[in-house]
This record gives C-alpha cells, structure tokens and sequence, in this order.
C-alpha cells in the first residue's frame, strides 16, 4: 500500500482533511492535569480520544517533547500509542544532515519512533534527504514555505527567475517525484503561492499545510487555494487550546468539528476527494 | 564570562583548535565493546578520556543518539557527563523551526541537554533563529555552507550578487552580529569560500568547521583559509575510528595529536591565538 492509498484508507473514514497538532506546551495544560505524573501524555490522550474519528492524522513537533527531557520522550511515546490503528501520525522534525547522519535520523523517526510521515528541511540539499524515501511507504514533506513572518527572508528570494522555495520544490520533483512519498509544507499564511504550488505539483503530492488559526491562516482561503488536492490541514493551538477547564477536551471536539466542516465545503458530496483533483 | 572568553580559556589549556566529533556509529564500534550494557556510551567514555586534554571540544551529533532510542539519549547523557568542566560541547542539531517551537529546541539543547553552543538552520529566517541566543553565553553556529557534495545545490544559487550562503552570513551578522555569540558552520572541503567567510566576518567569530579527513577536507588549506581566527575544526571519524581493535582509544588519541599539530602550523610559538588575528 503506497502512502496515497494509506492516506485515501483514512479518510475513507475520517472524511476530512484536518490534521491535530499535538505541540503541547506544558505553559497551557489546564490545571487540573499539571498534578498527573505525565501532563502532556494526560493532555494529549484526551485531546486523541475526543478527536481521532473526526481527522486523518496527528502532527507532533517534536520541540515540545524534546524540551521536556525524558518525560516528554515518555509523552511522545505514549501518544504514539494512543492514536488509533491508520490514522496518519505526522513527525515534524523538520530535520537536515548530511548522508550517514540523515539515515540514523531516518531511522530514529520511522523506526524507532515510528511516525509514518516526517517534515525535513532542504536547506542543505536533495543529497541529505534522499536515505528519507528508503523507509517504506511513508511520506516526506519537504519545508517549502513555512507560515512564519520571516519565511520571506531566505525562501523568496529570487533566482533565475523564480524564488528559493520553488528551486526547492522542481528539484525536489526532479529528484524525487516518481516516489509517490514526496510531499511539500506550505504554509497557510501564504495563500497565493499555496494555489501557485499546488498547480505546480499536482493534485496528487500531499501538501502539510500549518498556519491555520493562531497563526493568521484562514481556512477558506487554504481550501480554495488547495484545489481540493491531497493535504494536511494542521491546526494545533485552534483545537488544542480550544478549551482551559475540565471540559478541555469537549471544547477540542467542537473547535476540530469546526474545522472540519469549513475545511469540506466545496467539495463533493462534502467529503474529499483526493484523486480526482 | 562570554563564549570567547569560556573558549579562549580552554584553548590556554588544550593550546588547539581541534574539536572531536563523537557521532559514533553503532556500526564500528570495535568488537570488544558491543557486549557492553550501552556500547556507545562504552566507546565515547574510552575516547573522551584519550583526548580531552589536547582538544578545546566534543560535537555530538544528535542523529546517532536519537536513532538507538532510549539507550541512545542515555549515552549522550552519559558523553555529556564524561566531558570534563571548561571542554566546550557542540550539541550538533541543526534544528530550525518557527518562534515557540525554536524555543523549546533551545530549551531542550541548552537547559535539558546542557549544550554549550548548537548548530541551527537558517531556511526558515531569523526569526526563528533569535530565540538561541537567549540561553546564556552559548553558542549559536548556524549552517552557512555545509560539507557535503549537494551543499552548492541551494545554498549557492546567486541573488542580488551573491549566493545563498552568504545572505544567510550577512542578514545573521545584522540581526546577532553584536551578541558575541554568533557562529557559521563552513564545511573545510571549501577551502576558498572559507577564506571569503572568514575575511567577512573577522577573526573573532568563531567557525565550526566540519569536512577534515573523511569527507575530504584538507587540513592544511583549511588551517591557511582560516587565517588563525576562532575556529573548531571538527573531526569525526579521523579519530574515532582510527583504530578498529582493542587500543582504538590510543589509536584516537596518536590520531588526534596529529591533526593538532597539523591545525597548530602557522600559529606563533605553535599554539592559537584567536583574538589577534
């Protein structure tokens, strides 16, 4: 089974394109769960059960479990477990090395973590991502645009004509397009260059999409300009910090519901349809 | 005390600017080891204690502890304790992610860890770099033009008169140039660029310089290109996999030397002096 047809398995299910961010920052747990022996574990569990029917997938960042020590090692672990059997858990890592030392990343995520798909970054070239594609059918979401302010520093400028983040992505493409595993993050803060990649790549590449919500990106906006193409909305903070009392992970339900329904609207029957972009 | 003063105390000791990088493969480690509890931890011990009185730092690069699991992060846990007070540690990351994320990261390296300087990723701009240098008197060396053979790929495309790599140095020397704590990763197998960077940034920011010995870089064009400024040169496999057998760790240690004598040619009265350059 490709990835394409992991991700087509989900939503045959979930019927959505919205991914959960799982970045839990032990600042915003609600009070109640800060005596739990594990406060991001007790927090993350809940926020899965209240969500798992409901999504295709759950970005982890793992800034936000590595800042935790082996605690947070601990949490990770136990939501890796706590996400239900084919739903898509995403490992943004966002990792660059060369050769050697890109596999054993490789290897720490697909094998010893076990995420079916990661975030990597370009920077350092196509060479120190290619050992990415040799884990199974799992995808690899190259940084293209990120959804930051100062993504405009170094990913715009302009060479021979066109701007860093697309040399990215046709090398890329060139290097990797026949995989059926390469996917691009672009972020929802830049609308018009969404709909610009996504003519660019196709219907069929899987696009990780943050930025919706807290970080300014609108939700009709990424839905019109992705063309009704493979993706991952993420949202993190718009679902997770939906709610601060005892009923966090209900408010999370409502706020992932919300989502939803405005991340279908247009397409037919209201459920995606990936393939037929 | 800032970085250069910690680092210009331990060159008074060590007299050299060679940095030992302990990204050690599970897959050479010599025989006589692998029945250890933790063989990485086992190895790294032995050739800490061969080395650290004639090198100014270790650089652990994260990829190989995270990709052997728990046991991994126990052996960089247990590196890190070995390496005796006043030796620098490069925790090796090369995270880049956006404003609370890269805040954990730096939280996780520099608190958690206990990294005494990091190499961090530019692609995603400034912003998401700014954070680093809010941990004390660390180091921040980011990725400028890296050692491996696709480096050229991205970071030497040309805008406005001049690549990649070199807006990254210049848009970094604006925003954190004033911090004293701001360093460039410049692979040694560049030989002429690392001469341009260095005549760009001065004498006293320091350069982590990778690329020495097995990927090809060349010490002595290195140590010239250089031109006695602030530097550690790293080398990985040159040292650590030196011998094979059972004196692997006098094998490190006659290896090291050799280098430090080879990076210390040039240098008056044979040892470094960073600050007059």
């Amino acid at each position: 089974m490709t990835f394409n047809e992991r991700y087509s398995t989900i939503l045959e299910k979930s019927r959505t394109r919205l991914c959960v961010g799982l970045d839990t920052d032990p600042a915003w747990i609600p009070e109640h769960l800060k005596g739990e022996t594990n406060p991001i574990l007790a927090f993350n569990r809940a926020i899965v059960e209240a969500t798992s029917d409901i999504c295709s997938s759950y970005k982890m960042n793992l800034a936000f479990y590595e800042s935790d020590g082996k605690r947070g090692l601990e949490a990770l672990e136990g939501t890796m477990d706590a996400i239900p059997e084919g739903v898509i858990r995403i490992g943004d890592a966002k990792r660059g090395d060369i050769g050697n030392t890109a596999n054993h990343y490789a290897k720490a995520l697909f094998d010893v973590w076990g995420f079916d798909a990661v975030t990597v970054n370009p920077y350092m070239g196509t060479d120190t991502i290619e050992t990415y594609f040799q884990f199974g059918a799992n995808c690899v979401f190259v940084l293209a645009l990120t959804s930051n302010p100062g993504s405009k520093q170094f990913q715009h400028l302009v060479t021979q004509g066109k701007p860093l983040y697309v040399h990215v992505i046709d090398q890329c493409l060139e290097a990797f397009g026949d995989a059926d595993q390469l996917g691009f993050v672009v972020g929802a803060t830049h609308p018009n260059e969404l709909g610009e990649v996504r003519r660019r790549v196709g219907g069929n590449i899987p696009l990780l999409i943050p930025g919706i919500g807290a970080q300014g990106g609108d939700t009709q906006g990424t839905v019109h300009a992705n063309n009704g193409g493979v993706a991952f909305v993420n949202v993190s903070r718009g679902i997770s910090k939906a709610g601060s009392g005892e009923d966090f992970a209900e408010q999370a339900r409502e706020a992932a519901l919300k989502f939803v329904a405005e991340l279908s609207v247009g397409d037919p029957d209201e459920r995606v349809a990936p393939d037929q972009s």
